[in-house]
């Protein structure tokens, strides 16, 4: 603060208790000079502008002043519709536009079920590491946390909690994509402790190496015919599979649930924008999201591919990593724990190369033993150059820790 | 809740106190055979369709991939600029875009204002009767509340208030212009409480008998060069002067407080649509939001002033009102407060006309003795006929109360 405000009223609570890494990442992730393998952006020349362009066009004809007013809380109405025609035919169970809220981004449906269902202190199981933005979104509410066990869920502890959050295809940061048996697990649990299980799913459409198999919410829905009432709260997005800057994503679930979480967007920005929503409708009803996803994922797996075997040439003295099947990321867990990657971070801020690290996504902010590693948003050159300087990162952490040289 | 949900978690404390009354007044005032004079809405006839369709082009070849991307938290850089560039001209002060955010529309600003400054206990001192969306918008955070004085603004309080909260152009609901020198005993009130003031500014532009004044913030900025750092945190839109689909608002203020609400933005939907801040940008750029304000006020006014002439016809036995000079309402108080308007309502539902009682813009929900009317959304026909239903559904509200009847 400068002196002229300093006697100015304190911020809330959690704000005093927060940091600002995130916005320190992205300010030295965005200099030119830097190769930020840190983000978790899609390519920005893959964009399709022109459909963009043309989808306005017909917005605009088709819908004219619908596409230009505040709108329902709930959002476009076609694109509801299109959601839930979607849904239901992925699922195979049964939804309608009553089960489906289109929000800012999935992002902003993070920030709504925080709302929606937590007091201070309340409880969340969550697949650990946990997405930051989550953690970012949730932290005004003051719950608690404790992991998401897939190998056994515990019903005890779900029971307690408000809330279960996943991230089944291609988690962030992990990349890891939960078997159908664990899925499956997770549900029974779930509904057995009679919480909620929201379902992240914004790397749906990046699947690198095939399908994924269905979601929780499609082992939830079954083939039933009649509406669908059941625990899990599915978030979807058109960030991956369009562009992120239309900030359309969607939350769906038991119409109720759906009722409540639209009563508190209500109080949180009156709707998201009906035009960038229209625009999304035209877009999905001409299935320029599925043409699109079709044609970015060979140009990702080439660069998720660029990426492990250049690591491999770098870093795997180091660090250890699965190859991902989909998604964005490679989480890289220093071998042993050896590495502190919260201190390796500094060294690569020498050699201008940005990563983030494990730290950001722990609910306690203590695990300091992995790094992710995005590779979809640089060409394979730079991620090359990125992965080189790195291991030249890695080479001047380990030669300032005497203890760490003689491993290798 | 339905039976397969029952025993699932509860919401949290704040929805289980609230209510849904204004989704109520929304669905019914949707109804097509209800003349709605209960919502904020600018007349859709009138949006500038073809100038939107027109910059989407010119933004998407200007800006490309910028316009399609998650973008900066704070917002599409360069409608940052425009409109620091606008608030200097407009004060006089000396803006930056580090004084900006952008938001999803000024409620998201209010939103955000609430997630940053409050924690349950916290005093907002408010201009009462307050809009209904601040009300709403704070719930989460559960702020106390007393009422700001403008004859005498109490300095002792404001001492203990996180921020005072004014809407000095045209209020809603009352239609109230704030005068200079209340506006500046305000500020200099606030200065000496060291705290904060947000001014929400969204009817700036529905200036139907000339221009109000200077703002508060102008107030604040004096002719300084310096880059500013009042106390005061301005909230503007687009939603009144272009149109609110593209839900493009902006809170402007001390840098440091920009940044707080740019961390808790963050967290909230990481950003705002690039997309329709990109358009937004376009528009106003050209002079569109100038020429659209000054074009539609000459319509809003001969419909405030139909409501007005039909008003006296049929409501003036028991209702009384200022002729606003700007927005988009005319607040009726109820002579001698004899009419309670919570339960007018309920007859007014019967004569399919629908309007929004005081009751909802209380902090403790208990005045009942005004409605707010409002004057933008219809023709002067449909809104002559609205009038002349609510003169009807007073008729049969005073009939059923034979200690009113005597009355007139």
């Amino acid at each position: 603060m400068t002196s002229s405000n300093r006697s100015r009223p304190e911020r809330a609570q959690w704000l005093r208790s927060s940091n600002d890494i995130t916005q320190q990442f992205l300010a030295f992730g965005g200099r030119p000079d830097v190769v930020s393998l840190a983000g978790g952006l899609p390519a920005a020349e893959l964009y399709p502008i022109e459909a963009v362009k043309q989808a306005t066009r017909r917005a605009l004809e088709r819908h004219g002043s619908a596409a230009l007013e505040y709108g329902a809380v709930e959002g476009f109405p076609p694109l509801r519709d299109l959601i839930a025609a979607r849904i239901s035919a992925e699922t195979g169970g049964t939804f309608t536009a009553a089960n489906v809220l289109l929000t800012t981004g999935s992002m902003q449906a993070l920030d709504l079920l925080g709302k929606a269902l937590i007091d201070p202190g309340d409880l969340i199981v969550a697949q650990a590491p946990t997405y930051l933005g989550a953690l970012d979104a949730w932290r005004p509410r003051a719950p608690s946390y404790r992991k998401l066990d897939w190998q056994s869920p515990d019903r005890t502890l779900l029971a307690k909690a408000k809330f279960a959050y996943a991230v089944p295809n291609y988690s962030n940061p992990t990349g890891v994509l939960v078997s159908q048996e664990r899925r499956a697990a997770l549900l029974d649990a779930v509904r057995d402790a009679g919480t909620w299980l929201v379902e992240d799913d914004p790397y749906l459409t990046m699947q690198l190496d095939g399908p994924p198999g269905p979601s929780i919410l499609a082992h939830a829905a079954g083939r039933s015919r009649a509406a669908y009432d059941g625990p899990v709260i599915y978030l979807g997005t058109v960030s991956k599979s369009l562009v992120p800057g239309l900030r359309v994503g969607w939350a769906v679930g038991d119409p109720e649930m759906i009722r409540t979480l639209t009563l508190t967007k209500q109080a949180t920005d009156l709707s998201s924008s009906m035009f960038a929503q229209s625009v999304a409708f035209e877009l999905m009803r001409a299935g320029v999201d599925q043409e699109h996803s079709a044609s970015i994922v060979p140009v990702y797996r080439e660069r998720r591919d660029a990426l492990c075997s250049e690591a491999t040439r770098h870093l795997k003295d180091w660090f250890e990593w699965d190859v991902p099947s989909g998604g964005m990321f490679v989480w890289m867990r220093s071998r042993d724990g050896a590495i502190d990657t919260d201190e390796l971070y500094k060294f690569a801020v020498e050699e201008k190369v940005a990563f983030v690290p494990s730290s950001v996504f722990d609910f306690d902010g203590k695990d300091r033993t992995a790094m992710r590693v995005n590779f979809t948003r640089s060409s394979p050159e730079v991620i090359g150059e990125g992965v080189r300087r790195l291991g030249r990162a890695i080479e001047a952490y380990v030669s300032s820790r005497p203890q760490l040289k003689g491993r290798v």
